[in-house]
């Protein structure tokens, strides 16, 4: 049985306890709406440890003014049956007023990383994404917590904060879980009308089509690239934030493709704002 | 006997064992050069806790350009003798590679109460303190950490932090200690000369003749704060940053005096910056 929480206290009191008795503690973030993707993340949590603790919580700091805060996809009946199917132990859904109380003032940044790729289109984003994370963090003190690829820059920051500020927590980064026709899983893709989410397979067809070019042993960033976004702007209406080919690892643009690489795509299609990569290494 | 210990994951096995036991954990993060006021943090520690985790880090990260961080005291022989002298257990000195290790790019910042103040006088120097502070307890987790009053903006501060990111430490302010004369004990007193710490007095006389004043009916912060300057004027070369009224709980400037209030005081003298501050409640 999975048993919804809604207090940081009783989060801070039922991990106590199960650490009094020697338990591994998993952790997966969400912001709920769930999809493979995130089951896929809970399902390793339950392999990896003794307790997993899932929380839903639509951060309003991590949105930017105009962004979809409110109409982000909210349905906490249906998690809490899927978070119960994937045998999770905590739904931890804290309130906004019980996360960002009255006179909250204190938050984390990070240079270099947030600047880069969505951080130039979003401002302000990462910063809501590592102070929330922290704080759960904190709350749920893990010993494992994990991300999804699709998220990719998101995850290398909070690993970046983790180490930085001395969190004992294992960042795992998981792959990328995909539609049958390739397009990535997303809580946005509800977003999409029907002529939109078809056309929206573009984004990986564009991804995999870099892949094989490089495969074959085209080197050059800008010519990849541009290949990429041919494809892309067949996608009815669409506006590009970027298709990047960047170092896995600082993700700075490169323009010989060599080493670990990370070849990242966002585009906005209507209402819905889709990001998707892919490794080379 | 107190034990040094220089690495970080040495800290984290420490406290796991004592925690295995129940152990109570108590947390005093200082600069070193140790004086009868982090004594008095010590031996509060040790009464309320198990085990008592001392960390002497002279921290760049809070040290403007041109402030005195190459010639902040280091004492480390001393320090231990005084730490085993109130018997705290652990004496955590590491290094600024470990703390600070290359690629380091995550801060913490919080608005409101890092402008006031000394705030206005050390650009980045708050953000230098709750970095290195979120680090040392993500380190140690400590139930209780200690600070002392006559950095109060600072312990404030960390109380705020502590309570917005989810720390589950409770912050224990204490009181002053002064040299007979009344002088604030600081590490940074070794700076004065002869005349000049002779002069130094004027700060806590000062203070005096403001709660002097006040409790003979004096309300208005503007009058109290000309005769204070009138007196610390008389230190010889001295540098006023601020003279302030303020309330207690947000450092925002007062005018008319009720309430629970500070005044508080930053002067340079020669190479020493010194504070000092009483409540008024």
């Amino acid at each position: 049985m999975t048993k919804i929480i809604e207090k940081s206290s009783e989060i801070i009191k039922y991990v106590q306890d199960a650490r009094r008795d020697g338990a591994i503690i998993a952790f997966v973030p969400t912001m709920g709406a769930f999809h493979e993707g995130h089951l896929s993340l809970m399902r390793r949590a339950r392999k990896d440890a003794d307790k997993v603790i899932i929380s839903v919580f639509v951060n309003p700091l991590q949105f930017s003014a105009g962004e979809d805060f409110d109409r982000y996809p909210r349905q906490l009946d249906l998690d809490m049956k899927l978070a119960e199917s994937e045998q999770a132990d905590i739904l931890f859904v804290p309130t906004v007023a019980e996360i960002y109380p009255k006179g909250f003032a204190t938050y984390i940044d990070q240079q270099d990383l947030p600047e880069k790729l969505c951080g130039a289109f979003r401002p302000g984003h990462f910063r809501g994404v590592m102070t929330v994370v922290a704080k759960l963090f904190n709350v749920v003190r893990p010993d494992i917590a994990y991300f999804g690829q699709k998220d990719y820059q998101q995850a290398l920051i909070i690993r970046r904060m983790v180490t930085d500020l001395n969190f004992n927590i294992l960042i795992k980064i998981l792959p990328t879980i995909r539609e049958e026709d390739g397009l990535a899983m997303s809580s946005r893709n509800v977003y999409l009308g029907p002529k939109q989410r078809k056309d929206a397979t573009l984004i990986y067809k564009a991804l995999k089509k870099a892949d094989e070019l490089i495969a074959n042993g085209e080197n050059s960033a800008p010519k990849v690239i541009k290949e990429m976004a041919k494809m892309i702007k067949k996608i009815k209406g669409v506006k590009i934030d970027y298709v990047s080919i960047v170092n896995q690892d600082t993700l700075e643009a490169i323009r010989e493709i060599k080493g670990k690489t990370l070849i990242a795509v966002a585009v906005r299609v209507g209402k819905a704002r889709l990001i998707d990569n892919i490794f080379i290494n």
